[in-house]
C-alpha cells in the first residue's frame, strides 16, 4: 500500500510504501531535515506538524504535552496509514546558510609555481612525409614529450579514435588535454587548433558537517569562487558513526549516502558556475579532502570496518577516479583525486593539513592539530612523523551545546564577562545580534567564566550573588550570555553547567591526546617547537584563552599559528601542483598511526585533564586564576 | 518509402529504405555474400535471383544473356521499388568452411614457462589486529607482492567496493584475478575463498580473409579448441584497400566494419565454448594479431591515412582495451591486447611471426617472410632489423586465379605434370576430388608446367602437340589440371596463361622485395643464413619448387623452415607469457621500416624477376630447366 504525502509549505508531493515513515518521505522529497540520530527516534529533531491523515506513531514521550496537542510528531517514528499532509517547521530544517569559508588571518598556503593536475597544451606537429611516416600517436607523443615533462604517456581508445581527423582538421595544430593520474599522464582529450575553452578545477573539503568547494582557474591558480553548505548526509546522522550505521543497516543505505554527498557537491558546483561563462564540462579535475569515512561514502565503498575494532578502512590511497563513475557534474572525463588517509580516524583532511604546513620538511619539532568533531593531530619533523585521533566530540563546532552553532552570522565569536558585576561583552560574526556561540566564542567563554569566578576548576557553577544572569531549571544551572531583549532570537542565549562540562571533556581529550602521543615517542611538552592549529572554530581563535582552559600546551604564543580550514587549502594546493600531489602520497606513507585505545595511558591523561586548566598546574605555569569565590 | 524483402531459401524478411539496395538488405539480414568490390558493381559476385517485385537496376552488362533471362541481377546494383522476394544462390554465398588451422609440420612455437597475461592467485591474508590495522587494499597488495612478482599494482573502484565484504566472507582467504596491462598489473576481480572458476584466454589471428582463434587454458597453456572462419568483412571488399574505402566513404562504414569483425570473432567464441563447461565470462584475456588495417577496423579507429601517401597509421601500439568497450563476448573485464604494428603495411601479424622466430635474438642473419595478400618480410639479427612490404597480390592465397582457392578440402596442394605424355598427378587436402588449387599447389604447378615444357620462362604457353589437356576461349589459353570426369565440381579444373602471368607477378614482387631490402642494407642473397616462411599456402610448401620458380632465394634447403600461421602462434605465445608480450613491444620498436615505393630500385628488381626463375640466371645456380620445345 502506498500513500501520498503532501509536504508544506514546500507544497511537494511524494509517496511512501508500507514500512516507510515520514522521515523517508521527507528525504525522498529532497528536503534537508535535522536528524542527528539518523532516524533512531532519540534526538527529537525531526519534529513535523500533522495537518491531515492518520498514522501510527511512537516517540510521544520525546515531545511536550503542548507539542502533542498542537499536532507535532517525530517524522522518523510516524508511519502513514492514509494519504497525509504535513508541515515541516523552520526549526526542524537544516537551513542553507553561508558556511564561513574565508581564510582571513589564516596562512594561505600559496603555491608559487603552477603545475596543475590538468592542463591544456598547444602543440604543432611535423607534417608526415615518406621519410617521416611514424603513426599519429607516436607523432603526438614525441611532440608532447619535447614540450612538457610528463610521466609515461597514456592515451585512451576514444581519443585515438578521433586523433587522425583532429590532427588534419587543425592542420597539425592541436590542443591536448592532459591529466596527471599516478605514475602516468593521460591524454584525455584533443581539440583541433589552438582556440580552446578555458579549463577549471575544483578543490573540495568534504566535512562530516559542512562541505566547502573552491572553483579554481587551472591556468592562473586563482579561486574564482568559494561556496560552502551543510553536508546533506546530516539527515542520516550527525557524526560518522551514525552514518556508518545507516550505511550498513539500511538496504541501499550506502548508495543513499553516496548519492547525497554527490548531490551536495553538485549543488555547490551549480552555485560556483552560476552567472559565469563556465559549463560543468569545463571542470576537468577535482581534488577532495575528507575524513576516512566521508571518503569511503563519497566513493561508495563499504565503511563497516571503520567502526569495528580493530578499525580497518577498506583503503587509504586510491588512484584518481573518473568523474563519470561518481555522478559528479563535471566533464565526464574529469578525474577525481581523493587525498590519502592513514587510518580509520586520520583521513585525507588531516593529510591535507599536514601537507599545507609541510610538516615532513620541518627541522623543528612540529605539532599540527585539526579540531573538528574529532581532534586529530600529527607530530614530528623531517625525520619522523606520528599521528593520532581522539573523540573530542563536536562541542567546539557548536554540537551538543545549548546555544552552540557554527561560525556563521550572529555567532558569538569573542566574549568577556567582567569579574564583579558580571557584565558581558561580545563580538559576533557579521556584527549581527547574537543567536548562538561558535567554537572560538566557547573557548573564550570557558576562560572568562573561570576568570570571573562563575565556575570552578571542575566546571561546577559556584554559589554566587543573585544576578539576573543566572537561572536554573530541573537542577540544571544556566548563565545568560545575552538577554532575550538583545539577542537575535528573542530568547536568552545561555550556557549551562552541562555545556561547560561538555567543553571540558572536549578540551581534555585534545590535551590528553597530545600528552599521550608525546609520551609514546619519549618527549614532553617543552620539546614542541611550533604548533599549527586548524579547524572550524571561526575566523580566528584566541590561543591565549585556549591555553588558559588547558586545551593546548602552555607554550609561548609565538609558537602558535592558526591556519583555518587547512583541508580545503591542501586540496587546492594539490590541484595546482602535481609534485605536491605526489609529495602528499609520500607524506601519508611516512606517518605512523598511534591507536590511543590500544594499551597506553590515554584514559589516565584524559581524567587528569578534566580540570581547568589541568590537575597538574605545573604543566601550565603561565596560567594563574584569581579565585573570586574565596 | 520502405519495402519488405523476403530472402530465400533462408526465409528471412528485412526492410530497405530509399537509396538502399539488395546488398544492403542482405547485409542487414546477416547473410554473408561474396562482394569483392565492396558494392561497386564491378566484381559481379553478388548475383541474386529476383523472384517477385520490381526494382531499378543497372549492371546488366556484367551478366550473360542467359543469366538475365533467368532473372539474375547484381544485388549491389538493384534498388527495390516494391516489396520483393529474392533467392541467393549457393554460388554467391561466402560459405562457412573449415579454414585449415592445424600446425602440422610447422614449428609449434612452444612456450616452456607459463606466465600468462591473466591469472588467478590464491591468497591468505593476515587477520588485522589493533597492532596490524593497515587498510584492506594495502593488506591485499602486501600479500600479493609477497607471492607474485608484479609490476606496480592497481585496483579499480569496483573491486575496492567489494573488497571488505569479500575478504571477510572468505575468512581472509581470497582468489585474486590479475591482469598484466602495460607497466602495471591490475587486480580486476576478487572472489571469496579458493574455489574459483577455471579461466581461459583467446589468441586470435585477424586476417583480411580468414580469422582463426585458439581457446587457451591459461593454467596449462593448452589449446582446448581451434576454430577458423572467413572474415565476414569480405562482404565489404576482398582486400584492405577496398575495406578502407568502404569505411571512409559510407556513413557509419567504420562502425559497420567494426561490428562485422566483432560478430566474426563472437561466432568463433560460440563455436569454441560450445559443448564445454565454459561461459563467455570465463574468458579473461584476448591476444590479437592482425595487419595494421584489420587492427584499426577492429578497434574502430579511422584507417583513412593508411591508404594515402605517406601511409600513416593512426597508431602502432596501444595498451590493452577493456572487452566491454569492444563488444566481445568475453568477461566484460577482460583485456584485449593487439600486437603492435610498425607501419601501415607491416602489422601485428608480422610482428607476431618475428617474435615466434625470435629474429631479434638470432646470431645468424635471418629472413622472415609472411606471404598473404601482401608479402611482408623482416630481415636482420640481434644487432639490427629492417622490414618491408610488397603488394604480392592474393594469387598464392588462391585469389585472382581461375580455380584458385584456400587450403581447404579438395584443394590441390601438390601436383606433377609428366614431361612427354603430360599426365597429371596430384594430391588434395583431405584426399577429396579436386575442386581447385591452393597456394602450395600453385607453386608446384608453375614449376612443373615449366619442367614439362608447357610454359616458357615468361609464362607464355608454348606451341605443343595436340593434347586433350589444352583448350582456348577468346584467345585465352587453358591447361586442364583435372578433367571434369574426375573433378569434384563436374567441371574441368584449369590453369590459364593469365593465371600463370599473375603468379609470376606475385612471386616476382616477393623476390624483388627481398633483393631491394638486401641492397638497401648493403647485403646480398648469400649473406642470408636462415629463412623462415609463414603464410596460408597450405599444410606445407614445396620450398624446392618455390626456389625453382624464383620466388625465394636459391639457398640450401636446410636454411629454410616453414612455420605455417605464425600470426596465431605469436598471439598465443604472448597470451601465455607476459615477458614475451613486453619483448614483442620492444621488438617492434627495434625494426626499421623500409618504404619500397620511396626512391629505391624495387620496380627495376620487380621487372627483372618477371621470368622463371629470373632474368639473371646466375642468381639461381641450382635451377636448370631442360627446354622441351627445342
Amino acid at each position: 500500500m502506498a500513500y501520498k504525502i503532501v509536504i508544506w509549505p514546500d507544497n511537494l508531493t511524494t509517496t511512501v510504501n508500507d514500512n516507510e515513515n515520514l522521515l523517508d518521505a521527507i528525504v525522498t522529497a529532497g528536503i534537508s531535515i535535522k536528524s542527528s540520530c539518523g532516524g533512531a527516534g532519540t534526538c527529537s529533531q525531526c519534529k513535523v506538524l500533522i495537518k491531515k491523515g492518520t498514522a501510527s506513531f511512537s516517540g510521544a514521550g520525546k515531545l511536550t504535552e503542548q507539542q502533542l496537542s498542537e499536532g507535532y510528531a517525530l517524522a522518523c517514528q510516524t508511519y502513514p496509514q492514509s494519504n497525509m499532509e504535513i508541515e515541516i517547521p523552520a526549526t526542524s530544517r537544516l537551513s542553507e546558510h553561508q558556511v564561513l569559508v574565508s581564510q582571513d588571518k589564516a596562512w594561505d598556503g600559496t603555491v608559487t609555481e603552477i603545475n596543475p593536475l590538468f592542463k591544456k597544451i598547444k602543440l604543432e606537429l611535423q607534417i608526415p612525409t615518406l621519410n617521416d611516416h611514424s603513426d599519429d600517436v607516436s607523432r603526438l607523443f614525441n611532440a608532447l614529450s619535447a614540450k612538457e615533462k610528463t610521466d609515461p604517456l597514456r592515451i585512451g581508445l576514444e581519443v585515438i579514435q578521433k586523433l587522425p581527423y583532429t590532427l588534419r582538421k587543425g592542420n597539425w595544430r592541436i590542443t591536448v588535454s592532459l591529466s596527471y593520474i599516478k605514475d602516468y599522464t593521460e591524454i584525455v582529450d584533443i581539440e583541433p587548433g589552438w582556440d580552446y575553452r578555458q579549463y577549471y578545477g575544483l578543490a573540495i573539503d568534504i566535512g562530516t558537517t559542512t562541505v566547502v568547494a573552491h572553483l579554481v582557474d587551472m591556468e592562473t591558480g586563482e579561486s574564482l569562487g568559494i561556496e560552502g553548505t551543510y553536508n546533506k548526509q546530516a539527515i542520516f546522522g550527525d557524526d560518522v558513526i551514525s552514518r556508518i550505521i545507516y550505511a550498513v543497516e539500511h538496504e541501499s543505505g550506502l548508495q543513499e549516502l553516496q548519492k547525497t554527498i554527490q548531490t551536495t557537491i553538485n549543488e555547490l558546483i551549480n552555485a560556483l558556475i552560476k552567472d559565469k561563462d563556465i559549463k560543468p564540462a569545463d571542470i576537468w579535475y577535482v581534488s577532495c579532502a575528507g575524513n576516512t569515512t566521508m571518503t569511503h561514502l563519497f566513493l561508495g565503498i563499504d565503511p563497516t570496518y571503520i567502526r569495528l575494532e580493530p578499525y580497518v578502512p577498506a583503503f587509504n590511497s586510491i588512484i584518481p577516479i573518473k568523474a563519470v563513475d561518481l555522478g559528479l557534474k563535471t566533464n565526464p572525463k574529469a578525474r577525481i583525486y581523493c587525498l590519502p588517509s592513514i587510518a580509520s580516524y586520520v583521513g585525507g583532511d588531516i593529510i591535507a593539513g599536514a601537507e599545507v604546513v609541510r610538516i615532513h620538511k620541518q627541522d623543528k619539532l612540529t605539532l599540527f592539530i585539526d579540531v573538528g568533531t574529532n581532534g586529530e593531530m600529527v607530530l614530528g619533523n623531517k625525520e619522523w612523523l606520528v599521528a593520532c585521533a581522539c573523540s573530542a566530540g563536536p562541542a567546539f563546532e557548536g554540537g551538543g551545546i545549548t546555544h552552540g552553532m557554527r561560525a556563521m552570522n550572529g555567532a558569538i565569536e569573542h566574549i568577556r564577562v567582567k569579574p564583579g558585576n558580571l557584565d558581558v561583552t561580545w563580538e559576533t560574526v557579521g556584527n549581527k545580534k547574537p543567536v548562538g556561540i561558535c567554537g572560538s566564542g566557547l573557548i573564550d567563554c570557558l576562560a572568562t567564566l573561570m576568570e570571573a569566578g562563575i565556575i570552578d576548576r571542575s566546571g561546577n557553577f559556584l554559589p554566587l550573588l543573585l544576578s539576573n544572569r543566572f537561572f536554573s531549571i530541573d537542577r540544571e544551572k544556566y548563565f545568560i550570555l545575552a538577554h532575550a531583549e538583545v539577542s537575535g532570537t528573542g530568547k536568552d542565549i545561555t550556557i549551562s553547567e552541562a555545556d561547560v562540562k561538555n567543553l571540558i571533556r572536549s578540551k581534555a581529550a585534545i590535551f590528553a591526546a597530545i600528552q599521550t602521543m608525546l609520551k609514546m615517542v619519549g618527549l614532553s611538552l617543552e620539546n614542541i617547537e611550533q604548533v599549527y592549529i586548524a579547524g572550524g572554530f571561526g575566523r580566528y581563535i584566541n590561543i591565549a584563552d585556549a591555553i588558559k582552559i588547558g586545551m593546548f600546551p602552555d607554550l609561548p604564543m609565538e609558537k602558535y599559528k592558526y591556519i583555518g580550514n587547512s583541508s580545503i587549502l591542501g586540496a587546492k594546493m594539490i590541484l595546482l601542483d602535481s609534485e605536491t600531489r605526489d609529495d602528499t602520497e609520500k607524506l601519508a606513507d611516512k606517518i605512523t598511526y598511534l591507536e590511543l585505545s590500544d594499551g597506553n595511558n590515554f584514559m589516565e591523561e584524559f581524567v587528569s585533564a578534566l580540570f581547568i586548566p589541568h590537575t597538574n598546574m605545573q604543566l601550565f605555569p603561565s596560567v594563574n586564576y584569581v579565585s573570586h569565590s574565596e
